[in-house]
């Protein structure tokens, strides 16, 4: 029989558990913003904005019709009906992209185009479905209208959408289309962007088999490798991922250091509870290594542990899918944000109806896996499943974890609960 | 002056128009999935699963025990109290990955850690805290525990989570987090994910200027291209930067015929309108394209015109921001998705609660750019800003479409509505 470490083992036991808030806090307060890279804006899609920029000049730069039709002052048609329609002359016909030729003065119109400059004078543009074109005997274009505009209408004025020196986007904002928008039309064809983070992911566990293994008796594949590269890849960062701690604490903690030199931060899964193998224990025993915390007051994921080695942080996940999926969403996804310069790094929460009766009663604040359902103006969230911390089907369309609050008696269904989104 | 157009041209004007359902569905009937291509798991994040998968085994494939403790017979504590605790003899310690040795017969236990087989015999784990461990005088080691347990307790039967030839997830499912896990632990060590759809991007307007260009009178840069190129990559597609069609109709059906042979869509972005200068409306006029539909009963974008060239779709969107970001979500979306096998491609709708008055009087159907926002168990939508189709500004933030439907007076706030979420 193997030999068994001492249950009662005082440093594995008698931890001090941390609230998340003041866990995520201690992280935070080691993150270091990533340097900013140049891209293309073709190549910034999904990537945060790295510098403060600000509007070149206003939006639109001209005034701009919002219609085809004709710009008019809108004084010349107050008398106008359909009745007794008002005839005005055409004096150019204005293409997008082209400057105006005439000032428009009374009596006068310019046929113009959706974009285009509308000319000096003009207040309005009527749409062209609402005006019928003629000709005056001299071959002089005529339009005819037979309603009355107020001023302003369909033209956008310089600078509606975007002051001149009005800051364009916040710091660490993720590049969509609105926000990609946004820098072309002022001109950025190329754009500052936080470095991807580069992730290291170690797995522990002596059950564990690469995925391209055949299964063998009392073993699983290493799913949270895979789990956890996809989670870092969410977060806009960049997996690297190193296959198995070794072992032996001693050669864990060279590949720790070999491995720091290229990466920004180490997520490991496993090892980190009050097993008799739990490697983690014993590799972030290192005098080198300081730690900021070694147990959360959650479930699960309770042994998550952090730790900083060569200023760069070390988050030890729980093994168990569920564990390690709660705690990546509670202080990896944070970091990898903050590394990034999002202003909100942390998840954000929301109030919504416990879709299930949950019976369990909690010492420590739990997070259950579940997805968000928008019903007739009501939010409800409904646990993917049973929230047994090693399943790891309740993971798939999780898309927000609800906390249950440390209770004498559980909760039931149609209860208002507090909820994170990612 | 410029030649102007007969404004009352009747196959400008004279468009019959679809509703947004059955212009979807027309496009959609012409969607031909894509073929599949084998990635690894770790490049398959954000794919969508091209295959039917199916668990070559049960899940877990063993009875797993979900703690560090120690696998019991549960019948052996009924009686145990902390006053009255229950000792047993320890056979073997189990690790994670380790075939147990022995069977559990009455008044026996075995040490074993999270994720280990539980051995024959046992059928419940008392978790590590709860237990004392010791030894007997000759140096056998025991285990007492002081509460009774039911059978079942922190063991995860065969098949729990995933049985034998279950599918394990839906075609065309995007492959995230949850869905890496399960995949990995299958041994899906490559997955066949659709291809991504290329799509060509093309502009009209001759007001554009490329994003590096300096601004000149009555020009704006081109935003649409970088604004459908991100939308296009949410979707999972590969955006092809084809710059701008050629003023001359002629000119430009080359340039489609040409670019239709190294893309599976087409998309542009301007031009379809009434306007003299809509040059989509010429080029669309080619005998060998057939249309799905010219016009469409939605603001904005109720010119979004859709063809089919050489078994191709191409869709053309109107210029404004407003209505190409409206047109892609309601259009191209979907068919993207279900190029890649999407079960439900086009946008899902939920009720919320208008979060502002909306007093315009509309004789389309409306789309507007809004933001979720949960407040208290309800959703609420918060248009983005004046919903002008000119306005880009309001693309940033947005992550749904208000629907308005036609209506003779407006909409107080507080009003149940139905929005469209991507």
């Amino acid at each position: 029989m193997r030999p068994l470490v001492d249950n009662n083992r005082l440093d594995r036991f008698n931890r001090k558990a941390l609230q998340a808030e003041e866990a995520r806090k201690l992280i935070l307060d080691r993150v270091k913003p990533l340097p900013s890279e140049s891209v293309t804006l073709a190549d910034a899609w999904g990537r945060k904005l790295g510098e403060v920029l600000v509007a070149p000049h206003p939006f639109p730069p001209f005034r701009r019709s919002g219609m085809d039709g004709y710009a008019v002052r809108a004084e010349d048609l107050t008398q106008a009906t359909s009745a007794s329609p008002v005839m005005l002359t055409v004096l150019e016909s204005i293409a997008s992209g082209e400057k105006p030729v005439f000032s428009i003065a009374k009596g006068q119109a310019a046929r113009i185009m959706t974009g285009g400059m509308v000319p000096e004078g003009a207040d309005a543009v009527v749409m062209l479905e609402m005006t019928v074109s003629s000709e005056a005997g001299n071959g002089q274009p005529l339009v005819r209208i037979g309603k009355s505009v107020p001023a302003g209408l369909n033209v956008a004025e310089i600078g509606c959408e975007i002051q001149e020196g009005e800051r364009l986007l916040p710091l660490g904002q993720t590049i969509g289309p609105g926000e990609a928008a946004l820098l072309a039309s002022c001109g950025h064809s190329r754009v500052a962007v936080a470095r991807r983070p580069r992730v290291a992911i170690l797995s522990t566990g002596s059950e564990l088999l690469e995925v391209e293994e055949q299964l063998k008796p009392a073993k699983i594949r290493n799913s949270n490798a895979s789990m956890l590269a996809a989670m870092v890849r969410e977060c806009g960062g960049e997996p690297l991922l190193l296959g198995k701690v070794p072992d032996d604490a001693d050669e864990a903690q060279a590949l720790l250091r070999r491995e720091l030199q290229r990466c920004d931060i180490t997520i490991t899964s496993g090892g980190v509870s009050v097993g008799d193998y739990d490697i983690m224990v014993d590799v972030l025993a290192d005098p080198d290594i300081e730690l900021l915390f070694n147990k959360v007051a959650i479930r699960p994921g309770s042994p998550t542990t952090a730790a900083v080695l060569h200023d760069k942080l070390i988050v030890a996940l729980s093994g168990n899918p569920g564990a390690c999926f709660v705690g990546f969403h509670l202080f990896v996804a944070p970091a990898l944000k903050a590394m990034q310069k999002e202003q909100r790094p942390a998840l954000s929460s929301f109030q919504a109806f416990l879709g299930a009766d949950y019976p369990k009663v909690n010492a420590y604040r739990r997070y259950i896996r579940a997805r968000t359902d928008l019903r007739e103006g009501s939010v409800w969230v409904i646990p993917t499943g049973d929230d047994k911390s090693s399943l790891m089907t309740t993971i798939v369309n999780a898309d927000c974890l609800i906390e249950i609050p440390p209770l004498k008696e559980g909760l039931e269904k149609g209860r208002l609960v507090t909820a994170w989104k990612w």
